[in-house]
């Protein structure tokens, strides 16, 4: 069983699992596990470590709609360096500092490759939560942000030839503003949310199963991250980037046409229309060709 | 930097970390990580895996005296057996349920080594918290159920002579209650308190520097569990397993002397009078002799 059947055999069991996040009498939880292998290329400070963990799961938070609180990670590692250990804290703080939530500690533990769980609780009393279920024929597809920047800065780290420069830039790249703020801003305009950990590709074909329509993506309004031109040979590979690698941590949304304007407005990390929501029976499409459900297994 | 080292630096730099769990806005809020080598002998079932590893955290929300309400965890390991990680959620399920909160799903991950993470949290809007800062010299020293059982299991788990009853013994060993209910019913009673992780030795050591007081502990009334008896070799061994091994996740508490009675009627697991809170500068004390902080040190 691969991680993505695995994952649909653990949802069909939890009534509450299977979205970004689950919800428990207005709160918000979700946690995740990264770890160096899969997760921190050569180069990733411990601080970008720290950041990227806590932010991931901020993010799904986020994409629920909800009100990010808190976060606490398990840190995990061969040996316990004092330096290394100050900066993933450091890290995880501002993260959540960026979000105005808190991060509050957690747990420390032995393992040969540095590992991390983080866990985020956000508050949903407010306004409910945004599911990926719920987007209607007619609503337009939008997005937050830009793309591709963490594929930019995979690039960037696996070079190797770029010097310190380079790396700083990766590690900047790497560290994305969890869209908390935007994701408060759609919760009472958009059908359908969730946030694109694995590229806009796969993210249209999960929204598309949890709401039973179809997509059609229009693919030269995706804004690239400016990062992406920079490593992309071509515009096939930048659409690849900015497509099907993920880990872009931005908002994917369905929103009733009449809201996409006041949505907009009200998201700090702007809000573009890349398409929009058709019947099931018309699947997900770009440019009017099917749009594979493919974007890179991330450990 | 040895794991407590790190942690009490990690506790300097976060105003809320440093006891069984953080509290933000009345919710309880706590993560852990075990991972096979250290933490699940060979024989350890995926059903006493998950109840272990989320009843870990459940302890920890016990510990702060509030209502669980909910936990997730990360799974993960080599490949996705879709048997073991059913068994996992089976009994992360069922130790939620014991302690009448919800298991609300969590995150895979491909790990070389089977590894969880998981994550608690709780309601602490009603009666407020119990610390390990509060305790007063003249409340009496309290224990909730009996000791030893992890120890025990895992004496078990290594002969590996015993055969299937005896691994069965041992997991059924592992799988503790949590003191959800217990730490519910001293929450109003109890003037500091902790989950018995490390032993009541180093459990001792920690609400002493907490609390800024000594503890007197009467050796002869901690109750040891039965299972210990079958395994240990007389008296000290008895007392070893029992009192240093830890991973019990009992309840280990202050209680003023008016509200020992009470307290020992609301506890489902029992409530045992084992000592005394004395001055800090009397120590921390077994029969009158010093009782060293050691503990058994978990990866």
């Amino acid at each position: 069983m691969n991680e993505r059947d695995a994952l649909r055999a653990l949802a069909a069991d939890l009534p509450h699992a299977g979205d970004d996040a689950a919800v428990v009498d207005g709160t918000v939880i979700t946690t995740d596990m990264l770890h160096e292998r899969t997760d921190f290329p050569p180069g990733t400070t411990r601080y970008t470590a720290g950041w990227r963990a806590v932010g991931a799961s901020l993010s799904d938070v986020a994409a629920m709609g909800a009100k990010a609180t808190a976060a606490v990670a398990v840190y995990a590692d061969a040996a316990f360096d004092d330096e290394k250990l100050d900066r993933f804290v450091e890290g995880a703080v501002d993260v959540c500092e960026a979000v105005d939530a808190e991060y509050v500690g957690g747990d420390l533990d032995t393992h040969d490759e540095f590992t991390t769980a983080s866990t985020a609780i956000g508050d949903a009393s407010d306004a409910g939560v945004v599911t990926r279920a719920g987007a209607r024929p007619g609503d337009a597809l939008c997005v937050t942000g830009e793309w591709g920047r963490s594929a930019a800065a995979l690039r960037l780290f696996e070079r190797g030839d770029g010097g310190d420069d380079a790396v700083e830039r990766a590690n900047g790249l790497f560290r994305f503003t969890p869209r908390v703020a935007d994701g408060l801003a759609l919760a009472d305009r958009a059908t359908a949310m969730m946030d694109s950990s694995d590229g806009i590709a796969r993210s249209l074909h999960q929204l598309a199963e949890a709401s039973e329509v179809g997509f059609e993506l229009d693919p030269d309004r995706l804004p690239v991250h400016p990062a992406v031109d920079a490593v992309a040979e071509g515009p096939a590979e930048r659409f690849e980037l900015a497509a099907h690698f993920g880990e872009d941590f931005e908002l994917v949304c369905a929103v009733p046409e009449e809201a996409v304007e006041p949505a907009r407005e009200a998201c700090p990390a702007g809000l573009t229309r890349v398409g929009r929501v058709v019947d099931a029976a018309d699947g997900v499409t770009a440019d009017g060709d099917p749009l594979p459900d493919r974007g890179y297994t991330h450990g």
